[in-house]
């Protein structure tokens, strides 16, 4: 209801009526005041004019439902939304939430983390109502050792999400950061839940320094506001990280000849070569206790990186820290 | 504590003077027979006489912890154990504890389970008392794409134990089944939590019918009392187990050249040949929509099974459901 409220409240510039509002929505005056009496809580400044009616001056920043909700245009991704103002872990949340049934395509949507995660355990900085922390419930019917190309289509979601509704260009240091200009502005961190040969869930996380002041994390890290010298709306680019999401990985999970998953997955990988800061560089990789320094020539169809060594061997490599020697 | 007691008496069978166990425990002679009444409350048959002391008539058939660690013979594995007379099942059970920090080696057992669980949701039948339904966090370091090899490993550690503690020769239909003169007497579920390039941890389930009767799953299953014509201790296989896990996991995770999980996997597959019941045979796999009919000729480096169409191509088969044509 307070969705529909605050479309009437959003339509125009001016008072609208209480009458007309509940008349429209079938609710009595006292039950939109109440509506009203809430959204103030939650932060609208909405002022009521006896004979005027109410006029919303202003919305709080802030990532509710309704908001997201509200022209998302999406069939399954962010149709179901668990949100919370202070949550220990988004990926935490959405694995219980999967394990206890929650449907595909719901999210995790948190202000901020107490225990934000990065990969490998590492701890994701998630400054309150700055940032989109978000993870997402999905139930692909792939085999686990496909999963990583989710990880792709995850840094694909979030370029175009970024280009189209800021400008700014990003691009994917593989396998899972989001850079702009040549600083970290964001992260994915999809882990799975899966039986051996069949995935069980997958939960999709990522976290992006959208309105972050400078220099909040680190001197090698950036925001959106920071490189666009202005805040922008985390819910409008939300929805348009959720319906991007929504439509690669309906891509994705086109049936193909064999596993259900093969067909989309070219396409995928077609449009990560293009945003790739990876690709063409030269690299050195840490994984455990090993080394493998050359240069990263391709990604290959299972999201693996191939790596030319200075022997001229090429080397596949599934996981691991990179380094861009130059 | 308790097993402790025990241990004083089931060394002889007869009276041991309660003086002497409260004397070698450091205990009073009221707090001994505060633990003897609970001995008895768990189903133990004590009886105390004035001036003989305490004797053990006899043990009930349960998987108590005291009972498991006695005498076990692990480092690691079944060290830490969580028992339960009831449970949803111990794979949900196991996953819960493993997200909160469980170690590696934990065990979850119970007596019974209201929704034992086996491959792809299938339901895992559980009677009360009578079978082993267990599982194991294991926290590899290995990538994703190797946890398949944990089930081969689950199900070499299965037959080893069952050959070693009841001469009975038990087979491997892949993935995931154990048979005793082709009759299904257990199985194996391993799940897996992953970050895309990283195991964060593995639940291995293992579910046998050990005292189960004729017939109460269907025809074609069995049960080891049913095969050897005796009853068979649940504690001692399990123990026996544990410890065939622990000696072939260990294995597995010897340091190899490159991710570390290389080197023990060719001795867990040569054994796997050992005790398979599917090589050399004529299978069918259904996986998904798809059939494939021919001779399953080898198992991979993976786990992947190998099977040689009528047209001669070999194909390799990670999943799906088999049957053994003849």
């Amino acid at each position: 209801m307070q969705d529909k409220i605050l479309e009437f409240l959003k339509k125009k510039e001016e008072y609208v009526s209480g009458d007309h509002i509940s008349h429209r929505l079938g609710i009595s005056r006292q039950a939109l005041w109440k509506h009203i009496q809430e959204l103030k809580d939650d932060g609208y400044d909405i002022i009521a004019v006896p004979h005027l009616g109410y006029r919303l001056i202003s919305s709080p920043d802030r990532l509710y439902p309704f908001e997201i909700r509200s022209h998302l245009d999406t069939r399954f991704v962010g149709r179901q939304i668990h949100y919370f103002d202070i949550v220990s872990s988004t990926m935490n949340m959405a694995m219980e939430l999967a394990m206890s049934g929650a449907p595909e395509g719901a999210i995790v949507v948190a202000e901020t983390q107490t225990k934000g995660r990065g990969r490998l355990g590492r701890s994701w900085v998630s400054p309150k109502y700055k940032g989109i922390y978000v993870s997402l419930i999905l139930r692909p019917n792939i085999p686990p050792s496909a999963a990583p190309l989710l990880t792709l289509l995850a840094g694909v979601s979030v370029c175009e999400a970024i280009k189209d509704f800021t400008g700014l260009d990003a691009q994917i240091k593989w396998p899972n950061d989001i850079f702009i200009h040549n600083k970290k502005a964001g992260g994915i961190l999809t882990e799975l839940n899966a039986e051996m040969d069949a995935t069980r869930f997958v939960s999709m996380g990522i976290g992006l320094n959208v309105n972050h002041d400078k220099k909040i994390e680190s001197l090698h890290a950036t925001s959106l506001k920071e490189q666009k010298r202005e805040d922008v709306s985390r819910v409008g680019l939300l929805q348009e990280l959720l319906s991007r999401i929504e439509t690669n990985y309906l891509l994705f999970c086109q049936p193909g000849r064999q596993a259900g998953w093969q067909k989309g997955t070219s396409v995928i990988i077609e449009k990560w070569r293009n945003y790739s800061l990876t690709l063409g560089k030269r690299v050195r990789i840490a994984y455990q206790k090993t080394h493998l320094e050359g240069e990263a020539v391709d990604i290959d169809a299972d999201g693996g990186l191939l790596i030319r060594t200075d022997t001229g061997t090429v080397e596949k490599v599934m996981s691991g820290d990179i380094i861009h020697c130059r």
